[in-house]
């Protein structure tokens, strides 16, 4: 049996920031992740001769600031996403170039949209973060869907059909699943609609991989990091907590989970949880995503002066950009959210591919029907994510027991980007839970030490 | 290490059912069940001179022959639930006696409301039972709250108040939470409106409480039923299947998972399961309800003509009944459902009990101020359940994901009264699951010892 001040359990960027918060302050802390890797939701790949292809989160836009901070501190060089030319508008058969933000549509569509987005900044604009259920007119908005709210507010059908899409990207779950609520909380905590549902902030990738500051900070916890172990059961015991599993047991005055809500409940605890911190546990589903990349042996797309940003309004795969390393091969990125990502998940992976790269054929022509390289990630498949982006609240959670996210249990904190009230369901949504959750240990400790 | 043909994890009426038909059938089993007692949902205690009081499940009905089957077996005696006299509508300071289902309410109130239960009526006749997402408009109706449904065919507030809080009793969350689809889908499940939303077809209780036939059942077992024993993980090994927690393991050929999808999603899984299926166990949260008991000296409300039946509109408390065992001490009984139930649960035991009471005062008078018993159980903290009645659907679950709620995977089978097609949530929908459960086992067995 081992001993630590801290047990931080999950080696994603929230797990690794409060670590390195911890040890920063002096604290004796052990990190088990239960994956043989760190970095959570952001994982990276090689190809070729060694070029990054994030197969998780990738991008770092303005408002990202700790990240950057995290990324300058590890030397972690970005370079600006690819946006020189015409972005797409794919519909059926029909491809449409289009410069910047706004699809080629007609005009009344592009008005409806318009307005509809405007209502929805004025309504974001009033969210409480550090407490969206004490928003007024918060119950009435967490007792509809997204979808509902859509409906009423966009009744053009092609312009409703975008926004729904747009939305779907961007919390990785149909807008019919979503409380209205929730979604108008999870855009206010990415600056407002322009920054989180437009491309506008898609800014910077990561030369080296959007993982790299992680496992930059995995190397200097060095033994204090165990990986393959994964947490079955926390348990107070008269001198702190017990934290169990196969790989053993770790006993700690304090622990945090920095995992998502729903696997955060697959954790045994003793005693167990209260009935809303449970429930919460139980009702803060995972999204789902597949993200995949074909790779050619150059950007093709870029003679015919597209980016490679594509949006694909009848099509299993909405959105595909441009992940091309500087001097690497071409590379495209195709992101298949929610039910589409259910859907491509029972399929067998020749059959995603083939959809995929069809799906790219319809965008970009016929260079791209023979990748020299594919790599895909069913995000839903993975044992210890589960899903992705992030969790999503349906509707009625929010207002109910919502404000069981971030409350601890006893010397038990939690989290994880979803736990975030800025960037909620971003890398820096996850940095800064991290460094909040050590904050809380860390003056909790001074209260015990002194009490 | 013990071996069995079939393991049977959750000793509810589901796994109870299941175990009872494998070995009719002549298959050595084993059952694990978390707590230190069957009956799962069904949960009776004794007060005074050994009287029952049913903590958990408690009635039967016309419908639910299976259950009728097993009480008859076992003699398990019924009495029909006390309904002589006048039911209560209670308002703020209003109480107004009302005889049969109809609520003493302005002829326009009623109207509207007929109006709406005749829609809903219709919508459900409509739904195909074991693919409620093939049923058409299915995906328009998921991707509304029930609350939405409401808001737009029961104008009238005081109706659609009286709507929801009638569906918030049968099904323990709020109208905001819970898809129309599967709001529909539980209606149909029980039989229509009548059967299921109204008070018409609580008919008769347990003299000696509900868990009876479920303690016969065990007793049957014998050995072959460890309590104590909550299943941490299933392991696919060379032989079959290792189930494994604290207790030990136990390797069978084939598993039944007799819990509800969200208990059933911590266990450990090995290899991990599909997509699809652990997005069930994120997305099929439990509901939420307490249960409470007020025992007196003798059923004194039945002076005043009433039958302990009161609808209560605005108060934590919205619906009490008589629960009075033929001969025993007056008992009333008291349901919390959904948000209540959540608010109550964070509070003392001693400012819950306070709250009931002032309830069933303001209902029954002052008599109902000192009763000689007080019994309660917060379902949502009871580490095996949860939570109850049931599990629910949220919006765009039935649709995405429904068709993951009873394919088996691999040799692992789901019961569950979540996973009945008809009286789902019910005592009666557990057996039927348990029966279904088995047969699939029992056919898959015989293929396999054709093949």
């Amino acid at each position: 049996m081992d001993h630590a001040d801290v047990v931080v359990v999950g080696a994603g960027y929230a797990g690794l920031s409060a670590a390195r918060a911890l040890r920063a302050a002096g604290r004796e802390i052990v990190v088990l992740e239960a994956a043989g890797r760190v970095g959570g939701r952001a994982l990276t790949e090689r190809i070729g001769d060694d070029w990054a292809v994030d197969l998780g989160a990738q991008w770092i836009s303005g408002g990202h600031t700790r990240f950057a901070a995290l990324a300058q501190e590890y030397g972690a060089e970005t370079y600006a996403a690819p946006a020189d030319g015409a972005n797409l508008l794919v519909e059926g058969a029909v491809r449409r170039p289009f410069a910047g933000a706004r699809p080629p549509l007609p005009p009344l569509v592009l008005v409806v949209l318009a307005q509809a987005m405007w209502r929805i900044e004025r309504l974001a604009a009033r969210i409480d973060l550090a407490r969206p259920w004490a928003t007024p007119g918060a119950d009435r908005l967490d007792a509809m869907t997204a979808a509902t709210w859509l409906r009423r507010n966009l009744p053009e059908r092609r312009a409703r059909h975008l926004a729904e899409v747009m939305i779907g990207e961007e919390l990785c779950v149909d807008v019919g699943s979503v409380s209205m609520l929730a979604l108008l909380t999870t855009i206010r905590a990415a600056g407002g609609v322009e920054a989180g549902v437009t491309a506008e902030t898609v800014t910077r990738l990561f030369v080296d991989g959007a993982d790299g500051p992680a496992r930059a900070i995995a190397a200097e916890l060095g033994d204090a990091l165990r990986l393959n172990a994964p947490v079955a059961a926390i348990q107070q015991v008269a001198e702190g907590l017990s934290v169990r599993g196969e790989f053993g047991e770790v006993r700690a005055a304090q622990v945090i989970v920095a995992l998502p809500p729903a696997l955060a409940g697959r954790i045994a605890y003793d005693p167990p949880l209260p009935a809303a911190r449970d429930h919460l546990t139980q009702r803060m589903p995972m999204g789902s995503v597949l993200k995949a990349f074909a790779v050619y042996e150059r950007p093709f797309w870029r003679d015919d002066r597209l980016t490679g940003q594509a949006l694909n309004l009848h099509d299993p795969v909405p959105v595909t950009f441009d992940a091309t390393r500087p001097g690497g091969p071409g590379c495209l990125g195709a992101l298949v959210p929610g039910r589409a990502a259910h859907r491509l998940a029972a399929l067998s992976a020749g059959e995603r591919r083939a959809m995929i790269i069809g799906s790219l054929v319809r965008a970009f022509g016929y260079a791209a029907r023979d990748p020299i390289d594919f790599r895909e990630k069913v995000w839903a498949d993975d044992p210890y994510t589960r899903g992705g982006y992030g969790a999503f609240f349906p509707p009625g959670v929010l207002t109910s027991i919502g404000s069981a996210l971030r409350q601890p249990i006893g010397a038990i904190h939690w989290a994880g980007s979803e736990t975030a009230t800025e960037w909620t369901g971003y890398i820096e949504g996850a940095i800064r839970s991290g460094e909040r959750a050590a904050a809380e240990v860390l003056a909790e400790y001074r209260v015990t030490a002194v009490g």
